[in-house]
């Protein structure tokens, strides 16, 4: 097993390298179950969005979520929003895109975020086709996107959201 | 919309009821999001567990999630364990059950488990079949179950766990 050194926020990760595919490894980064690391990400994300005007955040199942409840303790948010990967049994009148991936907005969260200004908080960016839909799920609930934050980029690509996007560190790609 | 009042740690909820198939219908409970409640049920079971000697916190993915970060939080624990519902690109060598609810532990967490003193923790208890998947995972995984603890439990079933349960608050179901 091949690792790769991550710093970030302060702290050192030894990430296993792992395949995504025939021709792609990435270093794998799990915030679920690592408290210090989502403590130290949350103090960073937390100094930039006090200085941010925004009502909400929101983000994409599962493994952001430890960091957006940590996030939304520091800032004194009694609520966040959480979009599932599918229709859930406790959900009502939810909303899902057609696109891929699959992402769902529950009713009363959708009726919360009209007219809000939300923050979109993920643990890695990548091809960015996550953040797209959270964007576009966030457009059809009349929520305006007033920035993206995430923990880490991984890879080259450059985006062009027409929100400011804030990373706080980097992971490469290893092409085989 | 039919809703239950929820009274659990010192806060209210509103909580819609929802069919759970033909027969039964359930008052929905969703920590994912409620950064106000994920604290208050924080608090009340990190007092307990300040009595309890053990290790490290384990559950399953994804509603307990925010749960368990919090509370490592408060106890100061570096890290705790997710068991995830099925087999992720991040993990190596994963260890999962046979048994339906299916649930996968990560081949680093299984090894950090071995010997340790586990306390289990999730949103809701209803059938208990969940629970016995992550004991038994735990069994494999050579660790001791020390204690459950669950917010709620839902329905009149007693449990029999080897282990002392805890829970905080009660849902009814409801029969159609």
């Amino acid at each position: 097993m091949n690792y790769y050194q991550l710093k970030l926020c302060g702290l050192k990760r030894k990430l296993p390298i792992v395949p995504l595919g025939p021709k792609l490894k990435i270093a794998s980064f799990n915030l679920l179950g690592d408290t210090q690391m989502v403590q130290a990400i949350a103090q960073k994300m937390a100094q930039k969005l006090k200085r941010t005007d925004f009502d909400v955040l929101v983000g994409p199942e599962v493994k952001v979520v430890p960091l957006i409840q940590e996030l939304s303790r520091l800032l004194k948010h009694k609520r966040y929003v959480i979009l599932r990967k599918s229709i859930k049994g406790y959900m009502i009148k939810p909303i899902s895109t057609d696109s891929k991936p699959s992402l769902v907005l529950n009713g009363p969260d959708f009726e919360y975020l009209k007219g809000k200004k939300a923050v979109i908080v993920d643990d890695v960016i990548s091809t960015g086709r996550t953040m797209e839909v959270v964007c576009k799920l966030l457009n059809t609930a009349q929520s305006k996107t007033v920035a993206i934050f995430t923990a880490l980029k991984q890879g080259d690509r450059e985006f062009s959201f027409t929100s400011p996007f804030y990373f706080f560190g980097q992971l490469p790609l290893f092409k085989r």
